[in-house]
C-alpha cells in the first residue's frame, strides 16, 4: 500500500520525537512492503515564527490531503504567562482540530508490566489497567462564544452542546466498548449543567441500539476520584471537551507510563496521531526526550488509519523488547543505569523490528 | 461564649455523623464553659419530602441569625440518573451557597501518619503532604444561564465571571498564605478560557500587595496530573468553581483518609461547615458511617467562626488519639480487627476529651 502522512514536527522536543517515529514507520513499511510519502509542514511557535500565525493554510491543506497527520508537540515558554498575547502556539492546535474536524480525541491508558513500578500509585491499584477516554474535541466552552463586558471586568465562556454533537462522540463509544469489554461509562455533571444532561439523555436514548453495552453515568468529579483509587475498573469513558483535557491528563500519570502514552484524534476529513506529552523546551536539542509515545502513536496510525494490525503489533512488541531489555531514555533509566540517546532508541527499535 | 448554631443534617447517613458532631461539639464547650444552641433545620431530600422544597426559606432564615452552620450531608438514589427531574436535593445546595453567599470553599488535604498506608498513592509521594484549596463556590457555570435551544436539541451553560469575584476568592487565598508557607497557586485554563485569563490578569494585578506570596499559575489538566505525582508540592491552590469541585475531590482521595475531610464554607453572612463525603445511602441508620469528618468539620468551625484555637485543637487531638488506638468505623479498621459504631467512635471521643 502506498499513503500520503502529513508530518507536523511543531516545537520543543517535537522534531526529534518526529524523527524517530519516521525512522521506525519506515523500517516497518519497508519490511510490509509499503510506501510512505512524508509531507513536512508546520504548526506551532515555529509557524507564527515563520509566517505569523500558527495553523497555516498551506499546513491545512497538506492535512487535508494527506491519509493521516503525525504530531509532534507544540507551545513555547515565551507564550506562557501572558494571558494577553494576541497569537499564540496553542490557537494553532484548536483551529486544526475545528477545521480538520477531529471530534473524537482517543486517549488509552494502559500499564506496561516493566514500568508498573514507576507509577505513583501502588501496583495492586493500577495492574491490569486498560481503559479508553473519548474526548469530544471540536465542541464545548472550547469554541463557544467568549468575551469581555463592562470595560472588561467581566468574562464569559460558554459551553454549548448539540444532540448531534453527542451522538457522534457517544456512537464512536458504543462501538469502541463493543470490541473490548461492552462496559462504557459517560462522564457529566448532570446535577448542575444543562449541557452535561442533555449529553446524559442522548447517551440513554441511543442505549437501545447497543443492548449488549453496559452503560453507567458518573459525575465527573466521582471519576476525578475513582480514576486515583480503581483505575482499573473503568473500561470506555465517552466525555465532553473540558472534562476530558482534565481527566485525560489525570489518567496519563496512573500508569506511570506518561512518557510512552499514544493518542489519536478522529473525525471528519483525515486523523491524527499524537504522543500526548507536550513540547517539554527545555529538553530542545539535547537528544534525551522519549521518542516511545511517538513511536507508539504511529502504531495506532497503521492499525487505526491504515487498517494495517500485524504491522501495529510489531511497532509495539519492538517497543515493549526495548522496555525490557533497559534501551530507554533518561526518564525511565533506573539510577545508575545507562540512559540511551533518543536516536539511539530509535536505532535500536529498528536494528531489532 | 454563647453560640447559635443552625443544624442542617440532610440526607442518609447525615443524621448520623450530624449528632456525633453534636455530641463531642457539646463536651468540649462544657470544658471550655462555652454554651451552645443547636436549631435543626431541614435541607435535601428530606426536606423535598417534608414541604416539596431542598432549601425552605425557614431553613434559610435560620442559617442567616445563626452563628454558623454545620452540615450534614444531602442526596438520595431516588433522585439520580433523572436528568429531567424538577426538584433535585443538589439544587439545595446550590441555592443555600448562593443565598448564603458562601462564595469560597476552604478544602484542606492532609495526611493522617496512622493511615498513609490506606492511600492509593506510595508513602513517599504523600508523606509531608499539607494543601488547602480555596475553591469559588457562588460563580461561574454553575450560576451562569443555562438552557435549551433548537427544540431541546442544543444546550448551553454560560460561565461568567466578574473582576471582583475573583478578587475576593484571591484575596482570602493570599491571606491564607501568608499564615501559611507563602506558596500560592492559581489554576485555571488561561490558554482557551476568557474568564480564566480574567482569573489570571487579576491574580497577577494582586502579587504586588503581598510582596511575600510567590505565586504560580497552572493549568487545570497540569494540576491534575501533579496533584497524583506530587501533591506534597503544592500549598494554597485557588480555582474557579467548576475546576475547584474536580480538583478538592481529585485531592480527598489521595491522603487515604477521605472519610476524614473537613471542610468549610466561607462568605457573606455566616460560615458552613460540612464533611466532604457524600450521603452514603446505603450505610443510612446502620450506625457505621465514620463521623470523624465532620467532628473534623466542628473542630474547623470552632477555630474559623469562633476563633476558639485551643478548642479546634482538643478535638483535633482526641481525633488522633482515637486514630491511634484503632477506635475506628469500618471504613478505617484493619481487616481482623473490631470496627466500632458511629455512635461508639462519639462516645468514646467524649469519654477521653
Ligand atoms: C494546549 C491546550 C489548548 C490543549 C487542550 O486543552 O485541549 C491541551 O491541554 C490538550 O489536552 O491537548
Ligand atoms: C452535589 C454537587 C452539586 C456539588 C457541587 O458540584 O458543587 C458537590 O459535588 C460538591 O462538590 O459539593
Amino acid at each position: 500500500m502506498k499513503f500520503n502522512i502529513a508530518l507536523l514536527a511543531g516545537d520543543g522536543i517535537g522534531p526529534e520525537v518526529i524523527n524517530e517515529a519516521v525512522k521506525v514507520s519506515d523500517a516497518i513499511a519497508k519490511k510490509f512492503n509499503h510506501e510512505i510519502n512524508w509531507t513536512p509542514a508546520l504548526t506551532g511557535a515555529c509557524a507564527i515564527d515563520a509566517v505569523g500565525v500558527p495553523y497555516p493554510d498551506e499546513t491545512h491543506d497538506i492535512c487535508m490531503k494527506a491519509d493521516a497527520v503525525l504530531f509532534g508537540a507544540i507551545g513555547h515558554p515565551k507564550y506562557d504567562n501572558d494571558p494577553s498575547a494576541k497569537v499564540r502556539p496553542e490557537q494553532g492546535l484548536l483551529l486544526m482540530r475545528k477545521k480538520l474536524g477531529l471530534f473524537a480525541n482517543v486517549r488509552p491508558t494502559f500499564t506496561f508490566p516493566s514500568l508498573i513500578d514507576n507509577s505513583p500509585l501502588k501496583r495492586e491499584r493500577i495492574e491490569g489497567t486498560d481503559l479508553v477516554f473519548l474526548r469530544e474535541l471540536t465542541g464545548g466552552i472550547y469554541f463557544g462564544e467568549k468575551g469581555r463586558k463592562d470595560n472588561g471586568d467581566t468574562a464569559f465562556d460558554n459551553c454549548v452542546y448539540t444532540r448531534a454533537e453527542v451522538q457522534r462522540l457517544a456512537k464512536k463509544g458504543f462501538e469502541l466498548a463493543m470490541t473490548r469489554s461492552k462496559k462504557l461509562c459517560c462522564v457529566d455533571k448532570a446535577n448542575v449543567l444543562e449541557t452535561s444532561r442533555l449529553w446524559r439523555e442522548t447517551v440513554q436514548a441511543m442505549e437501545k441500539d447497543y443492548p449488549e453495552v453496559e452503560v453507567s453515568y458518573e459525575f465527573v468529579d466521582a471519576v476525578a476520584m475513582r480514576l486515583v483509587q480503581w483505575p482499573n475498573s473503568y473500561d470506555v469513558l465517552i466525555t465532553e471537551n473540558l472534562f476530558g483535557d482534565i481527566l485525560t491528563d489525570e489518567a496519563s500519570v496512573i500508569s506511570g507510563s506518561m512518557g510512552l502514552m499514544p493518542s489519536a484524534s478522529v473525525g471528519e476529513h483525515t486523523s491524527l496521531y499524537e504522543p500526548i506529552h507536550g513540547s517539554y523546551p527545555q529538553a530542545t536539542g539535547l537528544n534525551i526526550a522519549n521518542p516511545l509515545a511517538t513511536i507508539l502513536s504511529a502504531a495506532m496510525m497503521f492499525e487505526d488509519a491504515f487498517g494495517l494490525k500485524a504491522e501495529a503489533e510489531a511497532i509495539r512488541s519492538v517497543v515493549n523488547k526495548s522496555l525490557e531489555e533497559g534501551i530507554v531514555t533518561e526518564d525511565l533509566a533506573p539510577k545508575g543505569s545507562k540512559a540511551y540517546k533518543t536516536s539511539e532508541v530509535g536505532d535500536w527499535l529498528v536494528a531489532n523490528l
